[in-house]
């Protein structure tokens, strides 16, 4: 059995994920390379040392140059703020250690161009945590797709809404401020969709036209509460998009919108058919074919299982449904497929770029009111 | 008893349901203005002498002056193609009569305004057949919005899918021609979506940017099948939206949505809840409002009843569904008591104008790439 | 064009739906047989003269052997209380005149049994109004099952609760009554059920134990609201069965279910697929056959379409939904069929005794504990 | 940080989930009562070597005694045949050691039984795997019934269906052979039904009347395809059921239910309110409570979320799913934290007694057609 040792930079609700992930690998998928768990960081070292335990490392720092560092250690988690990413991505790709980097890239273009040229000079493998691409029923969708199930794709057309902001009474923070965070629903929100639009449709988005909504134009200070602070980025984030195949779409994601708590729903239009997905009910896809008989015509609601792998390695039947964590273990058994064939894997860092070109056109367009080339 | 003669004109679709509610109302409604069914025409004197019979009218005509001119007739459906709409409209309404014309107005939108314009130069009323804003459901849904419900209203998100032209080996036609048909999804499916998109949130849509897409670039000439015609009108047609009211939006429609037979839906965001529809559901409100207990959060299914008027017209109970033609009962009854009343009811001819100039700036946006007024 | 002369007696909730369904049957069926709207009885004068000009008739009576006896009716509508149908029923059919009773048929076996005599004995048509069956939707899921659809039908699981009693502060009623009213859920609900029952396998009930629950045993007095009478008859009905077929199954109805408003789903499970229906999705079946690829296997979801004859009657596309009354309007269509072929329609008098031999051996196996044939 | 040794017995499907959720407990309840994987079993020696590896345990064996007396254990897991449950769980409890046991029980009462007296005559903690009530969602909606969210609970009605047999096709098995296995459905469905009523209801079944059916009454001799063996147990097994609580209730389960891969639902019919499940939809459930305004009465779909302990150990956000594993890493939290605290979790042996004696009492109804005290 080969193992990888694996180091872990981050302990918040992403660092516990992937170290829940790297603890479960081995025992869902067997035979495959198993994660050794080595060492993780926090920069509070109390807090490092009760994660180490917790999470079941051997080691553990509150300098994350020690975790890339560390002989031990080949495959890196970058879960740490956005900010951060490219500088430990970039020194760990230098030490030709692999990145699971959790998404967005980056918060600048700059930083995600220089992460790609990490990566393409080194000979590790990156992925970015865009999980919902990896939900096996999701990779199935596709896999039906690209076997010409709906006939030639059309169109796709996405959704992601929650309501983590949607409360008028939430304190001002520095989410909500353009300088500090950049922009708001589309930087946090948008990322994902645009993720599933490259991966649903296998084609990237070229040229778009954005839109943004500020819906609680102040908050409240949460320094002084008799007081308010100006909210200056996108509550709300729309564009109208074309892609490098010359499809069509459209992207819509908010942060206030009651209700949706992982909302991100998709709809691919195909020549013959169609198919749909809803995050909320992630064990469920909607699929359309054209029938002979028009008394039997209507989208099947087809439930998770063992045809859509790697389900088989969780649970033998159908119907009894992965999780969210279980979709995160799927992501990881991607990436250390990727480290053992040297294929790279979707998304790594070259396709992430792809994605954070969409945000910044999205951003530019909504800026000047213009449809612009990605 | 009070009664009211009526005339149709046009025996398509449309003209039949007109006539069934036309019988329908009267006992439907009981004490109500009840329609007398005096005259029908259809350019075809055959036709118009079996739709007589069967639809149960007192006279026929193949001339549709007659029916204008008809002196026991006091309201009339226009239930021809739109291209007729103006010419039939303007008469009658010179004459002093009501006018029940089917969606959408008109084919341009200089006849539109002369159809506002002859509208408010008679004492007649008005209304538009936008019969999915006329279900009891769906306005229970924004009597609660009004009430607020879901607190202000901070976005409108629509689609309208069908797939009445799918099927890509369905022939061309006279509406897949720009010249002959102007714009195509946009012309006729997108007038729905804005009319739900107007009542929905009391307000109405002043800039926004289009898109089309023609998905379906050439389709066999039904003339020669060994030969193809292009289409060039749009399948797919949506827009980013600013309504008068500050609020911003999104809408999307297509003609070859595979699947979606009736795929009118929608969602209203407010700052303190949401509200959801699906016209293929049409008995189905989905409402989300705050809970202070997180464990009882979610959206409710709310079946239609009688506490919706007037649904309680027709049945007793909830839960028993009202169908596509009680609805348009439903529209013929809200007409009867603006008749009655001397009240304008939603959506008049007014109403109508500002629902046309929408898909007028849609369509020119859609050809110049531009942001622009309505 | 034929018509037929048809009268109403009574006018509560049915009386109504059924004298819409008269109005409205001419125009939505055109050269079908078309009710000439005759006469309408109610016990009270005065509102027997209302009713007749609400709903059209051209005259009224408070005696309802007005309405059998005259000589320009040939079809009679039964729509008074249950305790009558016989009589009535009896009185029509010896005159030779088709009836249309509502539902349940009587109030005992031996009236019901004279009620089929008198039917047998007469050249007439009969048909119990059990109108769940007669949605197109339905009764193309009945036309699926009998060309092989799900394979050979394996059993039948149905279920109708309702809330209409569900309240515990209702006060007492007669039909809360044992005496007065004879069972309760059983009588009033479980008789649709089995209905459906009969209908969907094409086979009836020989052989069942049933069981009964008062879930609510004292209710206020409506004459004296600081005391309590007794609720001595079923809030709750359930029954495991065996068909004739040789199938079994299961029927369980309430009448205290709150949320549940129209609640009749139900399940035929086939040896090679599962077809469902769900009376509040009256425009939805569900349908599962079995399919080579796991990928794709799943229910579909079917919305009414012209397909299922007599939609496309109403409404020329899919998706468009029909709604309670129109299926009420579809039961006449299947009666007038009958009248002018002289083939009997499902359910007539014969079908309909069967129905209430289940109810009958339902409410005496509940009293004894026992296992009974029918 | 305190932990606990853990051994596995058995390594098909039920082995592996334990020892996923053994790796998995550690990081994700962080300060809980740690497992320390120490030995698992296979009778097969290669296997147990390969599973120990794949899934980190320090040591395996092929003789279930070793696990028993290995000192370095405390916990042991049964997740083999269900006639091996007795032996095992009476030698572990004997050594005071804590049983992790899978459903059912075991093969027949008085091994049933043997096993409640082992664990009353010790210190030691046991628990079965019933696990879809351990779902944090099932126990929210419990939280809510004892809060009186639904008034008093009046009714239990539940259902499983699944498909695992429903192929005619699928030859003969020692499944369906009633000497071999016992009851079918009854015997290997009906039991998590079952468990579901009792736990929901807060009561337990005390009298019924149960039934069988043979669907497929032969299927293919697997030694000999060209001819069939008889199929003498149950495919399907319903029964009408008392609690002791005073309530009434359906059951019915089947393994030919075409379609049905989880499909086990039930609803809590309550005096004020209900509440209902799908497990194929785990992660919601459905609450309707009443409402003053009947424009907004309707059943709420609630999703799984933080306020459900233990959710909030998996996901800091509601509507991100857990998945079937997770709810088994959840059973163990309940287990450990018995072990912890002494005192006693659901459903330990002798909850789980109580579930044996229906589905015998089931047995019995079925065979003799009467009703039976359990």
């Amino acid at each position: 059995m080969k193992t990888i040792g694996v180091g872990v930079i981050g302990t918040a609700f992403m660092g516990k994920a992937h170290s829940i992930a790297y603890a479960a690998a081995g025992s869902v998928f067997g035979d495959a390379l198993r994660p050794r768990l080595e060492i993780i960081c926090d920069y509070n070292p109390e807090r490092a040392e009760v994660m180490r335990t917790e999470m079941g490392f051997s080691r553990c720092t509150s300098n994350w140059m020690d975790v890339v560092n560390d002989p031990e250690v080949q495959l890196i988690s970058v879960c740490v703020p956005n900010s951060l990413h490219k500088e430990i991505s970039v020194a760990a790709l230098k030490l030709g250690k692999h990145v699971w980097c959790e998404k967005p890239m980056s918060t600048n273009l700059a930083d995600s161009e220089a992460m790609l040229a990490a990566a393409q000079a080194s000979k590790a493998q990156t992925i970015l945590g865009y999980n919902y691409t990896q939900n096996p029923a999701v990779q199935s969708a596709r896999e039906l797709i690209e076997e010409g199930a709906i006939g030639r794709v059309i169109g796709f057309h996405g959704i992601y809404d929650v309501d983590n902001e949607a409360d008028p009474d939430r304190p001002h923070s520095w989410r909500m401020n353009r300088e500090a965070s950049g922009s708001g629903a589309n930087a946090d929100v948008m990322c994902h969709l645009v993720s599933m639009a490259h991966y649903m449709t296998g084609s990237s988005i070229t040229r778009l036209v954005g839109d943004y909504d500020t819906v609680h134009k102040e908050r409240t200070d949460p320094q002084n509460p008799s007081q308010t602070l100006p909210v200056d980025n996108d509550d709300v984030c729309t564009a109208l998009a074309h892609f490098e195949s010359g499809i069509k779409g459209t992207l819509r994601v908010s942060r206030v919108a009651w209700g949706r708590k992982c909302g991100l729903s998709w709809e691919i239009h195909g020549s013959q058919g169609m198919i749909c997905h809803d995050q909320e009910r992630l064990n469920e896809i909607k699929l359309y074919t054209r029938s002979d008989d028009p008394r039997q015509e209507g989208f099947k609601t087809i439930l998770s299982g063992p045809a859509q792998p790697p389900y088989d390695a969780f649970l033998p039947n159908a119907g009894h449904s992965l999780g969210f964590i279980d979709v995160k273990v799927c992501e990881l058994k991607h990436l250390l497929d990727s480290i053992e064939t040297g294929k790279p894997v979707w998304p790594n860092f070259e396709d992430g770029l792809k994605i954070e070109r969409v945000m910044d056109a999205i951003d530019r367009s909504a800026m000047t009111g213009q449809w612009l080339d990605v």
